[in-house]
């Protein structure tokens, strides 16, 4: 099932995607009760917003090889995980503004897991129970920002620079998918998610072992080879087949940040 | 004005605390229209909770110097910021669990800003028009889940690690307070926030700067020299005295974590 988000005669409404490209309306908790409300809208009608409105946005840094004879025997005790500000998320086709004291951030594309229901101490083999679906994200950055001594919140925190969508695809098989960047319309990045150094039941597992995941958690799992520095009018299309085509242009801000 | 959370009869409510240390229940959004409902409860009837559940937790990292002499003539040109999650939130009184796989943890007493407003680019002196108010916050560290590529995010998520409360202060001078740690009752923090070394103006300015900031937003503006390694047992008071003692006990994990 595909669950979007949407904008309809100014209102925001939730949806799920049919077949046939028209969006039934629903209403209630997507995580919890909902239902059809009877409304059908069809893709012109409706302008399509991030899927969902994250309740905390975790990623982890450098978690894909090029072969999977790279994948290293022992993976790292401790992950580079980070947050991003539920602040800097957009939709499809939204802009993607460089800060104004830089000339260019860079892309990546990633497989992006949503969690449905509260999950603590949760071993591997259990994760994918709390997993509610997956959708496409590009954990936009500007390494200009890390701070010399490791830390890359500011370069990855600023407005519009986690671009989600277009769906949640709820029946998804994440182990046999391929994330694909193209950068005006050149294959960038394109890595089946076997790649992963950390892999999707050991990440969810770990984060669990720390803090209590709950419904609306987004897990950005990490970007394939290939990212790149881009600039204004750049146009990047962030794509898993099986959920949809996640496209953003690139632009200049129009006023220089205050720092 | 001193809000407050707290639980009465396993239900949740929120109240404004009066100088006879009665709490007057209100109902609404304590950042918008809210009412009081006309109920009273005394101290003894309620279970004070964390004054709010944050929107986003936003931190900064090693923020004062020990005398005004060490104030250094040029700011850092990115400051360390890192994000806590929501889920690490505990109230006053709550035991902070130290994780299975270590021994200590670190506490870190700190004045935590309530944003009220939501703040995009903001000069420094507008800045305080955004800020709803103060509480006390401690940063519960436990560096030995410190990535060795500088990232704290880990060895700051774990629930319980953010303890906020007992109350937000609207009325606070923010630069006028000291910040203060007793450890088993010996004093082991305490700092003017004349002390710090990026200061609250210039912080939140910055931020904004970055990202949109909303209602409910925490800033721990960072901790006095001071902090030290604590473990089981070890009872933790930060105090703020304008606002109010956040006391929480340390306490070891029942079950190791699944790292």
């Amino acid at each position: 099932m595909k669950f979007t988000r949407f904008m309809v005669q100014s209102s925001v409404s939730k949806g799920v995607l049919t077949e046939e490209n028209t969006i039934r309306e629903i209403k209630g908790d997507i995580f919890g009760d909902w239902d059809y409300t009877g409304q059908t809208f069809s893709g012109t009608d409706i302008k399509l917003l991030a899927p969902l409105s994250p309740n905390q946005i975790i990623g982890i840094g450098a978690n894909y090889v090029s072969k999977t004879d790279e994948l290293p025997n022992e993976l790292p005790e401790i992950p580079v995980f980070f947050f991003k500000p539920t602040s800097s998320v957009i939709g499809p086709d939204e802009d993607i503004i460089i800060p104004g004291n830089i000339e260019q951030v860079k892309f990546e594309s990633e497989l992006a897991i949503i969690i449905g229901k509260e999950a603590k101490n949760v071993p591997e083999e259990e994760v994918l129970d709390y997993v509610f679906g997956y959708t496409v994200g590009n954990d936009v950055t500007a390494p200009q920002f890390f701070h010399e001594a490791g830390h890359w919140t500011i370069g990855k925190s600023f407005d519009t620079f986690t671009p989600l969508g277009p769906v949640i695809e709820t029946e998804l098989d994440p182990f046999n998918v391929t994330v694909e960047a193209r950068l005006n319309h050149e294959v960038k990045q394109n890595s089946a998610t076997q790649l992963m150094i950390i892999p999707i039941r050991k990440m969810i597992s770990y984060l669990t072992g720390v803090m209590t995941l709950k419904p609306g958690d987004v897990i950005l799992t990490g970007s394939p080879v290939g990212a790149e520095f881009v600039g204004a009018g750049d146009v990047i299309e962030c794509e898993i087949k099986e959920i949809g085509k996640l496209r953003n242009t690139f632009a200049a801000a129009r006023e220089h940040i205050q720092a």
